[in-house]
């Protein structure tokens, strides 16, 4: 049994949707137990609505919610009874595997680190999605955890990156790439001119060199490392280029009475399409290094997105990603 | 008339492209010279091609060519014959009000400063191209000149692109933000955070604070400020992203028998919408801040794009957007 504690006030969309997907992940698998960690009456009303399996879920009823605008350090020291520090509390107590929140991010990643805790020897937890590609996915790593990170930060993240692909997507030797504005290897920023050659030295991943943003819908590489910022506008560009163009295009195929009749003609080939370029496809972002798995959805998550970063909860914990972090990246380290 | 030096052999479609593109724009304005510099035996079995106004463009022989992947300050250094430098001397010897390239871009970010030079008082100049939106287009400012930039020089760049929006695309009080990653005044990395109150100072700009990735492509801004760095990704991952999911989608179309009927009667409402969010259409990006006009189109320009890029030269020296510069930013800062 895989337990996660879902966090079910956080999130434009808490707590309908959130449940929601919850109730999805566990009548889709029989091997999850959820804790909906929330305001009891406010959950109970929206569990009535769903037929579902009641020994993999339990309740458990705190009283305060962590919002979007409040300083996060403040927030996670001062609402000791939210739904998000008692999710991180019972992964910390080991009473969860991991937990799923679409809460605030800044609450979300100052508690991964100060309740939940680093593994030891890692510097920095990097947020790290699946980004949609031409190929299939790739991890963008890290994508908003670590501003102004220092190049032995990014080493990690390329290791933990490498082996969270190659074990919870099952890529082989995945190839690794760091972001940069040129092919060459003289090419870069003062942090990534500092950062290529030690990803070369990595002789435990497949360190393919320098990645241009044009190259990354096309699926260049399985591990895409770079610093904070940078990963923050990427994934964040890769989502608002990806709507304005859709919704250009749909607004182009309503322009005459030809292609109006094309668009509904073509309609369920292209949401086909679309669907393999959503991004919530591919459930939440984990937060890699800690001890458990925290993952954080979109704050727009509605429950499909729910559901697949639960489901994505069970692969993490069968695969062993965690000990698998500590056994090579933390060992070979020391 | 504006006199423009058209760096005849830079670019991965020089010099056919280029020449193409240059007879397109003399063809379409009376009051441009072009001077197409490069080797005349190759220029000529070119120009034979086309029919156009003698006195509209003059050859310049140079023999040498400086290629991409040549260090830049040393081909700008040693290649005193080369089609760039040629051009970038006309232009800092004022016989060329503008040039345009798609060579190398470190050759000609490099050539620009050593050769044509900065306007006294300007820190960096930065790359500064048009990219699409929902609404029209924004400026994005620095695309790839300055990596680790300092703040100064972002103000630098917010304020020359204000003057160029409203001067060269008429876009009254145009509204700038700077990119980071939430929209919080406290949100950023050091860079951001030491940038954003100067900006706010900032009187003679309606600076109207953080844009986040996702809001690009949406028009929310008319010039977008930011680091050299963040700014190539941005631009790089635009091309990117849209280039993935046109292909999708037309994959996806062409996927049954239906979809494919339905394709053939969108198709032309389609590449209506889809050339408005082509960056080919709104030319090159100029280098602000230089005596005199630089700009670089993309290493793969077709003859359109550099039609574009020589038209927007007139605009520039039209609207005086130099002599603004020179008033509106030195002035006041002195």
């Amino acid at each position: 049994m895989v337990k996660v504690a879902v966090d079910a006030m956080g999130g434009d969309n808490a707590p309908g949707e959130i449940i929601k997907g919850a109730i999805d992940a566990i009548n889709k698998m029989s091997n999850i137990k959820v804790f909906l960690i929330g305001k009891e009456e406010e959950i109970k009303t929206e569990l009535k609505k769903y037929e579902y399996n009641k020994e993999q879920l339990e309740i458990m009823h705190t009283t305060e919610v962590i919002a979007t605008e409040e300083p996060p350090v403040m927030a996670i020291r001062r609402k000791k009874d939210s739904s998000l520090v008692k999710a991180m509390n019972m992964v910390k107590n080991q009473e969860a595997d991991a937990l799923v929140s679409a809460g605030s991010s800044g609450a979300i990643l100052v508690g991964g680190q100060v309740i939940v805790g680093r593994i030891k020897g890692i510097e920095r937890p990097p947020l790290a999605p699946l980004i949609p590609t031409a190929k299939g996915v790739s991890l963008l790593v890290d994508c908003g955890a670590n501003v102004d990170a220092r190049a032995s930060h990014l080493v990690q993240f390329a290791k933990m990156g490498s082996i969270y692909m190659e074990n919870a997507l099952g890529i082989k030797n995945p190839k690794v790439a760091i972001v940069n504005i040129g092919a060459e290897e003289e090419k870069g920023n003062m942090l990534v001119k500092e950062t290529f050659p030690l990803l070369k030295e990595c002789n435990d991943i497949n360190f393919i060199g320098s990645i241009e943003a044009r190259d990354i819908p096309s699926g260049y590489a399985d591990v895409i490392v770079c610093e904070a910022f940078v990963g923050n506008v990427i994934l964040k560009l890769y989502e608002g280029v990806g709507a304005t163009l859709i919704s250009k295009i749909k607004g182009g195929m309503m322009s005459t009475l030809r292609s109006k009749i094309g668009a509904l003609l073509v309609k369920p080939a292209l949401k086909e399409t679309l669907k393999s370029f959503d991004a919530s496809e591919y459930g939440g972002a984990p937060l890699l290094g800690l001890n458990g798995l925290v993952v954080k959805t979109h704050g727009s998550s509605k429950a499909k997105e729910v559901t697949n970063s639960i489901i994505q909860c069970v692969t993490f914990k069968n695969q062993k990603i965690n000990e698998k972090i500590k056994a090579n990246i933390i060992m070979k380290d020391e």
